[in-house]
This record gives C-alpha cells, structure tokens and sequence, in this order.
C-alpha cells in the first residue's frame, strides 16, 4: 500500500511528491505527462522566486528533473475514481486498484459543470473511463464527449468494441479519429433514459445510444471523490491544506485563486508534511 | 507613498516583493540584510522543487538576484513601529517615517516573549530603538538586553550619550562592546517602577537604570503593529493571507508551521497578489 497518492503532475503535484520521498514515504504521482500542464505553454514565467526569466516549458522541465533526481515516481493513466476504505483509500486507475493511505488533490482546475443526468446515470450508461467500461458495450452503440485530441484514443478503441460509435468533440483540431466513427459537430444538451441511458440530447437533434462517454482531461473533483467538500468551486481546505475527508490534502489550482506556479509549490509542500504527521499518528 | 511595504526580507518578503513589482507597484523590502535569514546558514535544501542539492546560501543568493533583477529596491533600517493611518500606514524605520497604503509582514518566527513590566512600561522607559529614544536618555543610566551581536552598534551609541550603560547580553560571543559599557552576565527576569521605569530586575540582583533597551533581531509583531490578530503565536490569516486589518497581509513562517521555504514563497505570492487587488479597488 502506498503512503501517499497524488493526483496531478503539476507544480504542485511535484512539490508534494519530492517533499514525500525526502521523508522516506512511498509516493506515487498519478496524472498525465507533466509537460501536458498548462504553465508548461507559458512564454515567460517571472514570478517564481529564484528562477528569472524562464519560459514554462523550461521550468516545468526544471521541475520534473528535481523530482527524478529526488527519486519520484510517476503511473500514468487516469484516476478515475477514488473509493474510501477503512481508514485508507482506493485509487482506480483504468481498472487497476491501487490502494494508498492518503491522498493529496493536486488536479488542477477541473471544469464541474456536467450535463443534466450525467449524475443522475452515472455508473447506469453514463462512463468516465472507456478502458474500464468499454467491454460492457460490445455490439451497441456508444456516444463519446470529448474535451481534447486526449480523448481520441479512448474514442478509437470505442470504434474496435461497439457497433456503433458517435463522437462529439468539444473542440476544433481533430487529429486522428478511426473512418468508423461518426463525428458529430453538435453541442451536448443532456442525457435522457428511463432506467438506464437511451439517448444523448444536442442541439440540434438527439443520438440514440446504449451509452454515454465524458472523456474530460479531467474528471470532477466532486466525481473523483465522492463527499469532498467544495467552497465554490474550489476544494474547500484549511491552512494545513487538510479536507474534510481524513487523510484527503489539496493543493495548488484546485484549492482556489491565485492560480500561481509558486502557491502551488508551497501548498504542496505544506500538504505533504501534513500527510506525513497523519501517517505518523497511524503508526 | 508607498504602494506595498514589505516588512521582512526572507524567501515570503522577496517573493511578495518581485510579484508587486512585477504588478507596476510601488514596493520596498524593509528589513536585515537577506543574508542574515536562517535558511542562509543551511547547509543544504533539497526541497524546493526546481533547485536540488543548493546550499541555504546559494538558495538565498540565488533570490536576492532574483529580486535585484526584477528591480526590487531594500530599504536598510529596523521598523520599529508601524501605525494606522487614515486608509493607510506609517512605518517608524528608526526615526524615518515613510508612508504605506498596504503592508506584508514577513518578520519570520519572533519571539514574542516580552518581560513582565515590557508592555506596561513601554513608552516610559522601555524603547525598542537605541536610535530613536537614545537622545532621551542623555546623562542618565540605561540598560540594554540584547539578543545577538546585532545589538551591539546600538549598546556602542548609547555608551556615547549615555552617563551609563549595562548590557545584558543573551548570547555567548560578544564581537565589540565599547569599554565604558559595563557588562552583566545574568538573567532579566522584570521591569520595575512607578510613573517610569526605575529598575530592570535580574536573577542575580538588580540594575537601577531610568531606561531598558530591548534590542531584539525582530520586534514582535503585536509590539510592531498593535491589534494585529494572533492564532496562538502565529499571525491569522485566511487563504489570501489577508490579516484581521484592511490593507495589511503576512507570509511565511510569521503565519505558523510549517516553517519551509517552499510555502513561504507561495504566501509572498498570494499575499501580494491580494494587496494589488487591493490597491486597484482603493482606485
């Protein structure tokens, strides 16, 4: 079991995670590519002291070094949920269970709006994850919502499994979508069904299909853990970065405003150090 | 007047200094030399993510070029006392009275231990300032109770004006005393007197003085600006590190645990942050 899981593989991701290994925890960042973070497209970052003029590619670089070099490291591959235990927790990660003592958010900003009966059929036709839930739609018909070109591959292996696939991407620049797919250029409105999923509402019209996918670049905090209590829109924490789940810290983005390289930094840090008297008080 | 006076020139004074800056402010750091910070005399720190395996002084050096680069401008001087004003702050750097519409303490760990008799006699007879209050005790007696070398410039003043002077140091290795000055090895235990002080009362025995001199490394920050709200020994802040009074914002190790240079950093962020939302709502 793992005594520290971090979700994100941003500044303040990182943070945590050297300042885990250097007290001798075993810690695992969970996320995508580091260098998918958005300072990472960052022309000049100035702000963070100690590092003058550099651009976000190559401070994120600077980051990600610093935690190799500490001994950090990474499992790719999307959370997808995170389940409370007795007094640990259980990460999804497409399918794989890993088991962690405590959990530091560090997952950015999340867009939380969800459609209308994406709750209400969640787990009923409504997925997160295509590796996971794919299987269980071979031979049906399958819409997928996707936020980024990170969605395709979950889209293509959709096309392989289901008879028949709709994508409605949520952005321009489609890259490589397999000729079986059908792209729709439509705006998602809701998700209708009696016991379970029967149809996807655009705009413009409706798709009737088996299932839903939302293939987001990131899954809803309030989604991802279940029970985290929010402030607005940020996960709501106190100055330790403690939550109101024990053994749950956040940090960076996803707590709040300001969204800075250096708030994350020290918020990470300081999450981690808490986790880490946590585990010493478990023993 | 100053846009943002930043009391404190460690890793959160430096930070909040090149943010505001960088935010078109007007800013000075106020405060010891940088390189007189604590972390300056580690020996190695591995937890700041982006320098692995820098020395305390490096990292410093490395923040104070920072700092110089972004065109930060450090005001040399004790601030002594900082007082409301109508919508904005004066400072007392040592008898220099400069005007601030926000202030950002980041004065570190004081020792806010005061003297049984220190606050009741402050004003009539207790000073905090050699510099400030020496010329009222012009032949007459005083005693000093110093806590570092850095005491000693002002033990050496006052052996100049004064008819004379006891210092009670509270640390081994004096550097420099004037020889007029007679020195008391022994403990300060209260301040004694009636209207005024009379007598600074030891372990051993007593000093019959008209003043005590209280010569700190830092003033603690109740003495430094009265009716700042504390949370046990730390200054309360909320997530925008803003403090029970308008305009005015702490970071760093001032705000409580834990005292890492990473969180620092990103409470100087915040904290300035916030002060020019401030300002630009001050219009």
């Amino acid at each position: 079991m793992l005594d520290i899981a971090i979700i994100g593989s941003g500044p303040a991701g990182l943070s945590a995670a050297i300042n885990g290994v250097i007290r001798n925890k075993s810690v695992k960042v969970f996320g995508n590519d580091p260098t998918t973070s958005y300072i990472y497209k960052a022309e000049k970052v100035d702000n963070y002291l100690g590092m003058v003029g550099v651009s976000g590619a190559e401070m994120m670089n600077q980051f990600i070094t610093h935690a190799k070099e500490i001994g950090v490291e990474f499992h790719s591959g999307k959370v997808i949920e995170i389940f409370p235990m007795d007094g640990s927790y259980t990460l999804n990660v497409e399918n794989t269970f890993i088991e962690a003592k405590t959990i530091i958010l560090a997952n950015g900003i999340t867009k939380d709006k969800v459609l209308p009966g994406e709750n209400e059929f969640l787990g009923r036709g409504v997925s997160y994850c295509a590796t996971c839930d794919g299987p269980l739609y071979r031979g049906k018909t399958a819409a997928i919502v996707g936020d980024s070109e990170m969605a395709e591959e979950e889209v293509n292996y959709l096309a392989e499994v289901c008879d028949k696939v709709y994508y409605v991407p949520l952005y321009k620049n489609l890259e490589h979508i397999d000729p079986k797919v059908q792209i729709v250029m439509d705006k998602p409105v809701s998700i209708g069904g009696d016991e379970i999923v029967n149809e996807l509402r655009l705009k413009d019209g409706n798709l009737n299909v088996d299932g839903v996918f939302i293939i987001k670049e990131s899954i809803p905090t309030t989604q991802l853990l279940k029970g985290i209590e929010l402030d607005d829109k940020a996960i709501k924490v106190n100055q330790f970065m403690e939550t109101n789940l024990p053994g749950v810290y956040a940090a960076g983005d996803c707590t709040g405003r300001p969204f800075q390289v250096a708030k994350a930094v020290g918020q990470g840090t300081t999450a981690a150090l808490q986790a880490v008297s946590y585990l010493h008080k478990l023993g």
